[in-house]
């Protein structure tokens, strides 16, 4: 299949990681991380895997911070494709920024939003959903890409599922976005059906997107749009825009206006957003190494073991366990507890060893 | 108190403690560590513990390969006073040639042997059980100090307590000693009470000792009096000495003979054999830090860290966890599990990891 004409693939690079420490540090986010041991970042695939649908028209937008290192990841990319945030103004500065560019640069163009930092196992279902999402967002709708919910989790935002859109087989009305449940809520989501997990990936066109934005806040979307008009003032504009995630600031008003469309898809979508749920992408064996397998020595031990250090890793008698050895820091820890995390870290930062987080 | 008059400690210093790997190696015993925290190692507690009652009349045995950190532990021991084995021959070898040196040296001497890595906790009743020991040992027996059997145990042998001996309250004829027994044994002996844990600690006059030992095997017993007698012939000697435990080649047998006395004493003993022992060595909080507490993130965590690599080590929600920390091998195991350390370190010199052990 040929890629999608004038689709452009926008991918925000942000995100520490934190549930992923000492893997993932501030200096260097999980979507710079090979986390599946297969010699690719997290971003780098997540390139790679939108690489036959845009075509090479891709832009990524992340820290000023890491955007050397996104470069140097990225060799194919040209470097005014790489967009750096001077700070961090959350997924509506990122996608925004990236739609007032793209309004600007393509009349034609329809984007898609994909996180530099989620696994996703089926591509050719993405390619599909892609394909019918921008043939959806073509005609003017805000669409999403509602992640088929494999169990009632409370870690996720849902898209509920409306009635079907005429025209467009798969493709449905959302009939609203709901924030994290509760756990029996998300039980009930799951039994009832017609509930889709909230990825944020967003196809849409760039003035659909900003219109969307401009109907409630509108300061917001002309400061965008400015930026796009006089790049010299981008610091200066950059600055005061306000830190929202693109969930709240369009998704959900545009839901309730009837705007928003949603493709469901089974990719095999993962947040990898801790120990557990990189356990899953890594599947297979009751333990898994990230890494090289002679530094671990394991006896009857299940889990996740990650010798980073050059040392040797020995385990034994621990199921779901998790380990990881760093040069500087050694997490040990349970799949059960792996969200935890992120509470260590916490505690890190506030005893003063931020050059540890 | 005074020292014992012509007491001479005998502390052999030998043997790797495995199941303590990574903290312990091959080339870093376990008797040459502080694994109290204290600042003093095994040896040096050991040789502490016993300066009221020696009065500086100490040998050490030990490897060859380690003489020169046992003589950088011990500055205030004379060299000549620690002797290096050419090559392991068992705690009957160790011991012996001690012997075999006291015995030309001090007509009047009495022995006693002590493990230089074990813990005991209560010094006032080692001095107690030891004066009581030398008293009857310097009648000709062979007297063991048998420490209080506190749990069902199959890790030590035991000790059969037989009818008092006269004039020497507290001491009684040690009727048989009985290898490692299965649990249901240990647990009938606890029972029965009169069984005391074997620990190793002789105290015995010199000649005694070798007399027994040439009643058995006359030849060793020789070949020790001949080293006494002609240093030079040192390493040609002990190349064909057998390799064999004091306990089987004098203790058994003297017991059966009615020459081997023991005084019970409660000691709070401890071989501190594994982690688990080592646990119940420093007791106290749940969770136990060997180190810079600063280094360990612990959080709903009970067990042993041990920080010893400079790294942090973070832990969160396990229970009776022991993770250790050195520059080159992490460990990561549970009390219940620590005895098979061993295997682990097994595993590693069949690997060719031999640098590691």
């Amino acid at each position: 299949m040929p890629a999608i004409e004038h689709f452009w693939a926008v991918v925000p690079a942000g995100g520490t990681g934190t549930r992923l420490w000492p893997l993932s540090r501030s200096g260097r986010p999980k979507f710079l991380l090979d986390l599946t041991g297969q010699g690719r970042s997290m971003l780098q695939e997540t390139v790679d895997r939108l690489a036959p649908l845009d075509d090479g028209r891709l832009l990524v937008v992340t820290g000023t911070a890491h955007r050397e290192q996104v470069l140097a990841q990225l060799p194919e990319v040209p470097p005014d494709r790489i967009l750096g945030e001077p700070s961090r103004r959350e997924s509506m500065g990122a996608i925004g920024l990236a739609a007032a560019l793209l309004e600007r640069r393509d009349p034609e163009a329809v984007m898609g939003s994909f996180a530099a930092d989620h696994a996703i196992r089926d591509t050719d279902e993405l390619e599909r959903a892609v394909r019918l999402a921008v043939d959806v967002a073509r005609e003017g709708w805000l669409v999403t890409i509602g992640i088929e919910a494999t169990a009632p989790s409370t870690a996720y935002g849902y898209i509920r599922q409306g009635s079907p859109l005429e025209g467009h087989e798969g493709a449905y009305v959302a009939e609203k976005f709901v924030e994290k449940p509760s756990a029996e809520v998300a039980q009930s989501y799951l039994a009832e059906g017609g509930f889709r997990w909230n990825a944020s990936m967003f196809v849409v066109r760039p003035g659909v997107l900003l219109d969307l934005l401009a109907a409630e806040r509108p300061a917001f979307a002309a400061d965008l749009r400015e930026i796009a008009a006089s790049p010299d003032r981008f610091d200066e504009i950059w600055a005061r825009l306000p830190r929202i995630a693109i969930d709240h600031a369009v998704a959900e008003p545009a839901a309730a206006a009837g705007r928003v469309a949603v493709v469901p898809a089974d990719l095999g979508w993962n947040d990898v957003g801790d120990f557990d749920s990189l356990l899953s992408v890594l599947g297979g064996d009751a333990l898994s190494v990230l890494g090289d397998p002679d530094q671990v020595l394991a006896g009857d031990t299940s889990g996740l073991v990650v010798p980073g250090s050059g040392r040797v890793v020995a385990v034994l008698g621990l199921d779901d366990i998790v380990v990881v050895d760093t040069s500087d820091a050694v997490l040990v820890t349970t799949r059960a507890r792996a969200q935890e995390v992120k509470g260590l870290v916490d505690r890190l930062t506030e005893a003063g060893l931020e050059d540890l987080v």
